[in-house]
Order: C-alpha cells, then structure tokens, then sequence
C-alpha cells in the first residue's frame, strides 16, 4: 500500500480505526445483551423458586428449578449440537490458532458467534459451573473476523465496500483487537483486555497494534459504562448493580506486613499445585468425552448436557440443607449487610432458616456464580462460613468444574476457576486467621486464591494481575497479588502446562510455540524437508501448469530460470498456487514460449489480493478448453524474487526462528555448493511441527518431556 | 546452552531470577533513598522559610530559600560535570539505545548511576522543574547493567562468579528489568513499569521477559511497601504519608454522561497541541544549549544551572505576593482539610495572609512540585483558585519545564509534565463547571489533563494509563483517561513525533525503529551496501589476518573457500573480528596451511563469550613474535557457518525487517547468479540507518517528513 496514493493511505486508515471502533462497539453491545438477559433470567429464576421455598413448598421449588435449569441448557447444547458444534468450549483455542497463522474453517463464522451468545445465555441463566468469559473472547473474535473479511460469503453477507482488508496482516490485527475486546467486556478491565491478547492470545504484535487494541477495549468500556447508567434508572428489570461482573472491594484493607507474606506463599503453591492437577483432569476429562462421542449420534450430547444441568440443579438445592442454620452475626458496621436475605443476592442467605439465622451453604449454592464469588470476596465478614461448609462447596465445585467444560456448550473457564479458588483461598484464610492471629481479613485471601488457582491453570502472570485488579478496584492488593501469581504459575510450570496450550494440543491445531525446542539445533534446514521440490520454469505450458495444480498439494512453487550468461539453473524466486489460479482464471495466455506481452491481458494488483476464507479459487473452478491448454504462461510478473532462505547447513532452530519471528508461510532452503539443484526444498508450517519432527528423528526426543519449563528460560 | 548438564541450566535459570530479584530490591532501595532525602531536605527547607515568612521577615526568608536552592542545585550541577556528563537528563534515551541494541560507552557506569542518585536529590530537594521519575529508570537500567556485566573493569569491581551471562541477550534482558523497575519505584505503578518498558523503551520482547520483568516491579512494590509501612511510625523525619508519590483519589466521583465527553474531546486535543508545541520548544532549547556548551569551559554549565535555581527560587517565591487572599471556603464535608495552612503540605496555603484567608498561588508555587500536583488534582475544592492565578501558574511552569530540563542535572520530565497538564487541566475544568453546568469535578479535569499533556508529549497510550491509574488508585477513571490519551497522541502524532524519539535523534544513537521507511521499498539490498568486501580464507596466514584486522574497521568477515568438487568459490560463513581476536591471543596456530591439527591448543567454549564492555580484546593487545606471524591460522571452526542472508535482489525493506525482528548485527547479501562472487556485501547497522540512506539517495526521500505518522499504519 506504501506505492499508493494518498487518499487511499487516509482512506485506508480510517477504516482500520472505523473497524476497531465498529468492533469495540459490538462486542460492548453484545456483553450488555448477555449480561441483561443472564441477570433477568436467572435472577426471576432465583425469585420464583425462593417463593415456593418460603412458602414451604420445597419439592415443586426443586421440582420448578431444575426444570428450568434444564430446558435453558436443552436449548443451549440443542444449538451448539446441530447449528455450530465450533461454538462449544470457550473458543481461546481457536482465537490463538487463528492469530497463530492457522485458518481453520468455520471456527470464526457469524453462525458459531450467534450461536455462542444465545447459548452463553442460557447456560449461564442455568448455572452451569460455566462462565461467559471464554465465549465473549471467541465472540470479539468472530465480530473481528467478520469485519475483516468484508462480511461472510456463506451466508451472503458480503459487501465490496467492507472489502478493504486485502491481507492476511490486517485481518490478523483486528482479530486481536477483538479478542483484547472480549476480555475487556468479559470483566469490564480494558487494560486487562489489551493485556491478555498480548501474553496469552496473539503470536505477533506491534507496538502499533497495541494502541488500536487499546482503542478497541476503550470503546468497550465505554459502551458498558453508558450501558450500567442507563440501566440505573431501573429500567432494565432484574440487571442493576451487580450486573456486569465486578466484585468491588476497593475499600478493602490492604496493608501487609512481612509476617503475612507466609500464608501468602502456601496459598500460591497450593494454587499452583491443584491448578495443574485441574489442568490434568480436566483435559482428561475433555478427551474422554471427545472419544465417547466419536461413535455415538449427536443427539447424546445434548441429553448429555441436560443432565449435567439435572446433578448441578441437585446438588445446587439440596446440599445447603445439610448445614446446620447458624444465627446471625451483628452486621451494624458494615453498610448495606442485612441478615437474613432471601431472593437474587445477599450474603447471609435465610433458605431454610427461621428469622434470625441464616444458611451459609446456601449463599455459595443457591446463587448465581456471580454472587457466590462476590460472596466469598466479601471483608469484614469474618467466620460467616463453617469450615465445613466450605469445604463442600470446594470439593463440588472443583468436582463439577472439572467435569462440565467438556460438554456441548459454550462454556469459559475463568468463573469456576474463579470459584474454586476463591472457596480455596478463604478457607486458607479461615485457618491462618485462627491459628497464627494473621491480620489479613478472610475476603482478602480469597481475593489471593483466586489469583493462585488462575495463575496455577493459565499460567499467566500480568494480564491475570490486571484483570483481578480492575475486577476489584483495589490497587493495594497489587504486591500480594503479583507474588501469589508468580508462585502459582511456578509451582505449576512443573507439573505440566497452562491449560490453553493443553487444549491447543488436544484439538491438534499446528500451533507454532515462540521458541525453538532444543532438539531443533541438532537438525539442520535440510533434514526437515520432506518433499521433493515440484518446481515451474518462468514460462510454462498451461497444461504444465494445470498438471502440476492438480498433482500437487503444495500452495507454493519454486520458479527455476537459466543464467542468460552460463546457462545454469537459478532460482528465481516463489509463485504462489493461488496467484498461478488467477492468472489462469483470467486466462493470461500467450502464443508462444517466447511470452511476449501480445493478448495477456493486464491484471490489477487487486486481483491478486487474498480473498476471504472460502472464496479463494480452487483448481476445480478452471475451466479450458482444449487449445487454450496448449498456450503457455508467463509467471515472472507474479513471482516474489526474493523469498526469504536459508542456507541447507542452517540448523533448524535458526530457520524456525526466522520462520517463527517474521511469520512466513513459506522458507525456501538453498544449497551451500552452487552445482547443485539451485533448491533443496519449501519448508512450511508442517515441517517445523513438534510431532512431524518427532515421527521423522525419533532418537532425538528427550524421554519425557518436562512441558513448559522452556518458558522458564 | 541447550547442550550444557542440567544443573548448568538450573543454575542460569536460578541466577536469571535472582538478578532479576537483586535488581528489583536494588531499584527499590535507591528509591527509598531518593524520598526520604528529598522529603527531609525540602521538608526541612519549607519549613525554615516558612518559619521566617509567619514572623514577618520575608527577605531574610527568601534570601535563606534561594541560598538553600542554590547551593544543592550547585552540587548537583558541579558532581554532573565534573563526574559523570552522562547523568544529565533523564536517561530514558540512553536506556532506549542500549536496548535496542547499541553498545554506547560509559552511559550505563556505575559512576553515572552514583552521580545520577546524588543529584537527583539534590535538584529535586532544590524545586527546579524537574521530576526524579527519568532518573530512576536510568537508575534502575544502570543497576541490571552492572549486574549483568558481572561488575565493572574500570572500577576494578569484577568478580568472575558473577560473570554468567555471557551473551547480549541475558544482559539486554536484564536492563529491560531494570528499566520497569525504575518506573514502577517512581511512581509506584509495577504494571504501569512493565508496560512503560514494554511499550516505550524495549526493541525486543519475548513473554518469558514479561514475567521477569513483572517479578522485578512485583520486588520493588513489595519494597516500597515495606519501607512506607517502617516510616509510618514516625522515625523517617519528615518522610510520611506524602512521602512517595501518589496521588491518591480513589474515594472520588468517577461516574460520567455522554454530554461528559465534549470537554474531554476538547482537553485531548488541547493536550495534543500543546505537547507538540513543547516537544518541538523543548527540544530546540535543548540544542541551543548543547551547541553554546561546546564553546564553553564545563564550569559555564555549573554558572548556568545555579542561575536557573535562583530564577526559579525567585518566581516560586514572590509570585504567589501578586495575589490578593482569599477567604477560606467552608471545609466540614472534606475530612482531612484544614485552611489556612502553614508550612510544608496542604492545600489552601496562608503565606503572607491574615488568619482565616488564603493565598491560593502559593499552595502551587511555594510546595514541593508533587505536593503542587496534588493539590491540582484535589477533588471537591470548587473554586480554590482563581482563574489568573491558574493561567499565570500554568504560563510559568510550562516556560520553566522548557528552559529547565536541558541543563547539566539528571532531569526528570514526568513531573513537570503533569504539573502542566494538570494546570491545563484544572483551567478547563473551571471553565466548564462554570460556562456549561457540567458535573463533573475540577480535580477530576486536572487529572484528564495531566493524561492528555503526557499523551501529548510522550504519546505513549497503555503505560501512560496504567501509570496514572495506580498513581490516582481510581479505576473508575479508566475510560475517561484512555480516551484522553488517544486523541491526545492523535493529534500529537500530526505535528511531530514522541519526544524520546526527537532527543535519540538529538542524542545521535542510531536506533532501527520496528519498521522499515516507505523508500526502503524502492531500494534493493544490494543498493546499500556501501563498503567492499574483505573476506578470508578457511586457512589463512597470521600475518594476512592481522593486516586485515589492522586495517579495516569491520566487526565480521565471510570465509570464502573453494568447492572440493568443482572448484569454484563459495562461501562458507561468518568470522567474527573478536573471534578471531580470541585464536590470536591464544595462539592457536599452525605450522603448515593444510591446517591440521598438531600444536594448536584446543580452546574452550567459554573463551569466546562475549566479553563485558570495555573488557574485549583489541588488536593492539596482540603481540607476536616474526616467525609466529609466519604460522596459519584455522577459522573454520569459529565460522559461524549459516548466517543469515538475503538475495542481492531483495527489497531493502525485507532486509530491514529480518535484520530488525531478529535483531542480527550482521546480514549477508548473495547474488542471484552463482557465477558471480559468493558474496556481495555484509550489511550492518549503519547501513540501514536513515541517514546514511538520505545520502546515497536523496532523490528517494519525501520532501517533508511528517514524522510519526507511519506509527499510525
């Protein structure tokens, strides 16, 4: 675009920021309908089955909730199943291998983002142990992507004005910004959004992409600000204060002194260590279900889903009646507690309880997942849970968070970690306030908890800070939090690996790590070629061509020339397959060998542009006739003359760098000794993946391999 | 590395993290070091004056103030210039080059570090305009500099088991550290640190590092913290609760409307406009000084400095007596506020007013510059100050932040920014309140303002915002402050570029910024290479190799040998001048050319780690006998025998781009044709810089550079 005019340079900048915008802007409104209808559908939810309770009526309460608790997950896993089967899980996965240079198909399609909103919905309403994190991730995406490819073909939503993204960078960039924008609507922190994509979600990043993510995130926190006052008229139902996720704690203690760093410790290699046993079960648990359902019709999953909906609904009801009613606790220095509180929140939940006492199982169970963290986050409420009772609730939640990511719906991971380790983290804090007379209130260290079992699973240190930071409005708690990070994520580098790479790896997307793995070095550039080189002469009969298109799979091919002075062989450079189909399309003919320029015709540059993911031409689409195939073509226009290479002695580690770092596609590997073959061969994607290398130099694998622990480095 | 034992390995991983640990507490210490002296010496300075001003003796005072002012700005300027010249400023340049790769000497010393803490102290505690937040990142880079090292030869402190890294990575890392750590102890903001290094000074950035550097800010937190908790027993003197700076606005109104957002549109663009009329003032001033030193002896900038303190001293003093007192508002709904005020802090200041009045100029004038600030950013005092004196505050501070910060002092620029843009700020904000009805607070204006001077000038987005919002400790600020800064850089960015970027250039460090110019498109590879080859042969005599060594400047040369098959010339690698430097002084040579292997000596590994700076051999080092110089010499085995290359047709943007990302220090160009010569030319640093490229193609170049624009794309 440096050649072009100025106007269109302006032009095309705008748009960009036009499209930042425009994505910031949906991806806000989107937060603001989930979050609306999650608030009033679970919260009439909660008020219709209190009444009964109340009234006495426990059975048809049950009998009430878990019907509707069901027929929401019904419709949820019934889309997901038969509409866009792309849409369950969180879709982080699927956001990295994209930003990683893998287009998969129809993990970004406008049916997957609709699909993943109405059923983030209704399986949020229906309390799965869930979150709407993940799949507002996947959403800013999706709303990204599809801006970027100037709408979509398949549902014939594509205008040519959209069209200006003409390439594979560009498209890239605004994803980021959308995925930088899901974050910051999934837990109102902007920063924290912007943060996220950079450590956890993109491969390649600009300082110039930071501020258009920046930008983005900026346009989401506004949207839900205006959004959050305008429903504080009261018009909005149900969705008020506590509606946007955020557990505000800003006028919480936080000073420390160097005697709480100990619990602080603890609490971060506990963290660490059942994080990574989660991140083990877990993907265990998700394989096993992938494997059972491989043979069995789509239809299980969804009585799958409904019931999982039907245990959680148990277990959510009648546990809390185990726990014995306990009277209420004198309240009078904290502003706005009330004991007992019936319906949507509270802290002291009356349940079951006579006036006067209250259940405190039942403000973690008998809640949404919203309020149960806010719940455990609470200050000043010291003692308000039995040691048992949090315990339970630990071990269901841990149990249940486990268990339910791998079902057919769309699900985000960040609230039940949240959950856990919160419930974790608190009763922590109930033994050391107890035994050694720490200071530090029991909210605080479920604050840390949480930060310790995200940590412990993500593994990631300053985005997660951030994000816990702006979801409770306490700078104060920054050192603590930084350090219980850093601990978790340690401790947790040793077992295995964070969890998204493990999900990476389970759904086999070839993702290409930031860094070389050591054995890299002991191969040079030339042992990962696999294939020989089909390469084309500058010009080439059409059937020629056409053969080598139909025969070949390979999306790039080596033009191979002759010296005008000694007659050897040089190499010219790459063509790509679909630069070599337009110009078959368009039937750029010539008589003769010779090329001379006579009836080809003259392409635009924007004819070469990369289409959008499912217009690309196929060689299927050409279409000869017979003498048409006996022209020849003329390829030295659309060569790229210099591609970038490496010598055949290279040791792999420094051409997956080079490949790695500058983002190619293709890495032409050249010989040392000029007689031979002027190419040995086209490295791609394939040929630097883990596993490819593994099946071709078995003996150079180390035993067991200690995942995660080259990021120490 | 890779191939080192295990314990190896954990060992460097260990030592990585405990200099990241060392850095951190080093850093947090010298901050430390930096508040309590400077809120001790102007402490004790204010009050003195003060003292004398209450009993009616205003000469004496102001001669006692200004004598006072003098003599630290005196030491200051005389260990500067006389000690260590690369401590004037404010560092961040310096940091700025080194990180990107340039070996400037002396920058980094322990002594400018030494001279940089001292004086910095000393012209802080004095009132100048000038803040100690830019020197504390030059503190903070100094320290992992000399950690990296392993010490310093020139001070004869270096010790060998501090010596493990031994490459420029590890020791470029490790200053990236440092500089975060200086930032978060500056302003307290450890996120906002790792951003500022991410986002502003590092060339390079890998995720490994963000976690380091999180733990270096998380160390220096935990420090500040610590020792803030140890002073608030009252045995700091009087270094308290104002002590590090923050401005702690948490409790304030942080909601907004739509109509909200006109005046903050307006502020950023102000804030835009008048950063870039003070980078392009500053800077020129800076150079007029620069080029009226050099005819001077070292003691004019001494002579200079005081100067500026007595001017200062003066303005501070006898501006506030041109405003007539005010009677002071009522103050029972703001705890903590009392009027009038007597000495050091406080917002409604009595200076030379009756009981029961105040002089609204001297809490701005005659404070420490952050308490100036915080009494700007105050929230709910309507109507504290007059709009004359506001105007007349902001006049002279900008004019005193241009003529202050090029002297030869270490200098901040944070503070005086802010003190401009908060000013500018508060003046906005009276203006709405009153013209518009508008509801939101002045103080809440002042700190859009400080965002919106800082984005203006700096033109930084996400650090900037983070850095204010831990310094505010106000969350709900965040959407306001981000958009603020995004108009302001916007508009910046039209007029002139950031301005660390214009005093690099002032500077003169040839910095590759991250992407190539538009012309750079134009050229090819081979066009910019501007010296001959010098190459060497596989074996070679000493004496040829030391000729060549004397006689070129080079820092690389390729080994060009012959094919065993045909003969003919090929080339073999890269040979490094210090390499070859390391054989000479060991005296691994040869008796005959065919290069075997009897008597040469067999050299370790470690030999030829790269040495610290001013550490490495020099080919005046190397003394030989007359018949040695007859010996030969094998490089084949130091040649690094798959450096990195590009076709002599590439476009010299490609060559930017893989020199750049990858950070090579040499990059090979190799014709297309093999018959040719097997090399063309090794491209460096130089020859990429926009300079040396202006003047090889003139014709190339844009008439007028609108600089900054290309970060736009």
């Amino acid at each position: 675009w440096r050649a072009r005019k100025k106007e269109e340079v302006f032009l095309y900048i705008v748009t960009k920021w036009a499209f930042a915008f425009l994505t910031g802007f949906i991806i806000g409104a989107a937060a603001l309908i989930i979050n609306f209808s999650v608030e009033n559908i679970a919260g009439a939810k909660w008020l219709v089955a209190s009444s009964y309770m109340t009234s006495g009526r426990t059975m048809t309460a049950f009998a009430i909730f878990t019907a509707l608790n069901t027929g929401l997950v019904f419709l949820g896993a019934a889309m997901t199943v038969y509409l866009a089967p792309s849409a369950a899980g969180s879709g982080v996965p699927e956001s990295k291998a994209y930003l990683n240079g893998i287009d998969a198909p129809r993990i970004l399609e406008p049916i997957t983002m609709v699909v993943k909103l109405l059923g983030s919905i209704c399986v949020v309403s229906a309390g799965l142990y869930l979150g709407k994190e993940g799949p507002l991730i996947h959403i800013g995406s999706c709303v990204a992507y599809f801006l970027g490819q100037g709408g979509s073909l398949r549902y014939h939503m594509n205008w040519r004005w959209l069209r200006v993204f003409k390439n594979d960078r560009d498209r890239r960039d605004l994803v980021t910004c959308g995925c930088a924008g899901g974050v910051a609507a999934a837990f109102r922190a902007p920063i924290g959004g912007v943060l996220f994509a950079l450590e956890e979600v993109t491969s390649w990043w600009r300082s110039a992409l930071l501020w258009r993510a920046f930008f983005t995130t900026a346009v989401v926190a506004v949207m839900l600000q205006l959004g959050k006052q305008f429903c504080a008229q009261g018009i909005c139902g149900l969705f008020g204060e506590g509606g946007l996720i955020m557990f505000d704690i800003s006028h919480a203690y936080g000073q420390f002194g160097l005697l709480d760093l100990f619990p602080v410790v603890i609490l971060g290699v506990l963290g660490g260590i059942l994080g990574s046993v989660f991140n083990k079960l877990n993907t265990r648990v998700t394989k096993c279900y992938i494997y059972w359902y491989l043979r069995k019709p789509p239809y299980v999953k969804v009585i799958h889903a409904c019931l999982m909906a039907i245990l959680t609904s148990a277990c959510c009801f009648w546990l809390p009646f185990l726990v014995k009613c306990r009277p209420c606790p004198d309240l009078s220095d904290i502003p706005g507690y009330k004991c007992p509180t019936h319906g949507q929140t509270g802290n002291f939940k009356g349940f079951n309880c006579p006036a006067g006492q209250y259940n405190d199982l039942a403000g973690l169970f008998f809640a949404t997942k919203d309020d149960a963290v806010r719940n455990l986050f609470s200050f000043k409420t010291y003692r308000e849970y039995h040691y048992r009772s949090i315990l339970v609730f630990f071990g269901v939640s841990f149990i249940f968070s486990l268990i339910t990511y791998g079902i057919a719906v769309p699900s985000g991971l960040f609230i039940p970690l949240i959950i856990n380790g919160a419930s974790l983290g608190r009763l922590v804090g109930m033994i050391m306030t107890t035994t050694t007379g720490n200071k530090m209130d029991e909210g605080y260290f479920a604050v840390l908890g949480a930060a310790a079992f995200l940590g412990g699973t993500m593994r990631m240190t300053v985005s997660l800070c951030v994000i816990l930071l702006e979801l409770t409005n306490n700078m104060l708690m920054l050192p603590m939090i930084m350090l219980v990070l850093l601990i978790a994520k340690t401790v947790g580098d040793i077992f295995n690996s964070a969890i998204w790479e493990m999900y990476v790896r389970i759904k086999g997307y070839p993702i290409l790590e930031a860094k070389p793995e050591p054995f890299m070095q002991q191969l040079t550039a030339k042992d990962a070629v696999t294939t020989s080189v089909v390469s084309l002469s500058p010009v080439e009969q059409v059937s020629t061509v056409l053969m080598v298109l139909r025969n070949t799979t390979h999306n790039a091919f080596p033009v191979i020339g002759e010296s005008s002075t000694t007659g050897r062989k040089v190499f010219l450079g790459l063509v790509l397959r679909s630069h070599l189909l337009v110009l078959l399309k368009n039937k750029a003919f010539h008589y003769a060998s010779s090329g001379s320029a006579e009836n080809s015709k003259m392409l635009q540059f924007t004819d070469f542009a990369k289409p959008a993911t499912g217009k690309s031409l196929k060689i299927e689409d050409i279409d000869l006739r017979p003498e048409e195939e006996l022209e020849f073509i003329n390829v030295r226009h659309i060569t790229n003359g210099s591609p970038y290479t490496v010598l055949e002695s290279a040791s792999l580690a420094k051409a997956y760098t080079l490949f790695r770092d500058l983002g190619l596609r293709h890495l032409c590997v050249v010989p040392r000794e000029p007689e031979e073959e002027p190419i040995i061969g086209v490295l791609t994607r394939h040929n630097f993946l883990h596993e490819n290398l593994q099946n071709m130099f078995p003996y150079l694998m180390p035993k067991k391999q200690a995942a995660g622990k080259t990021i120490l480095m």
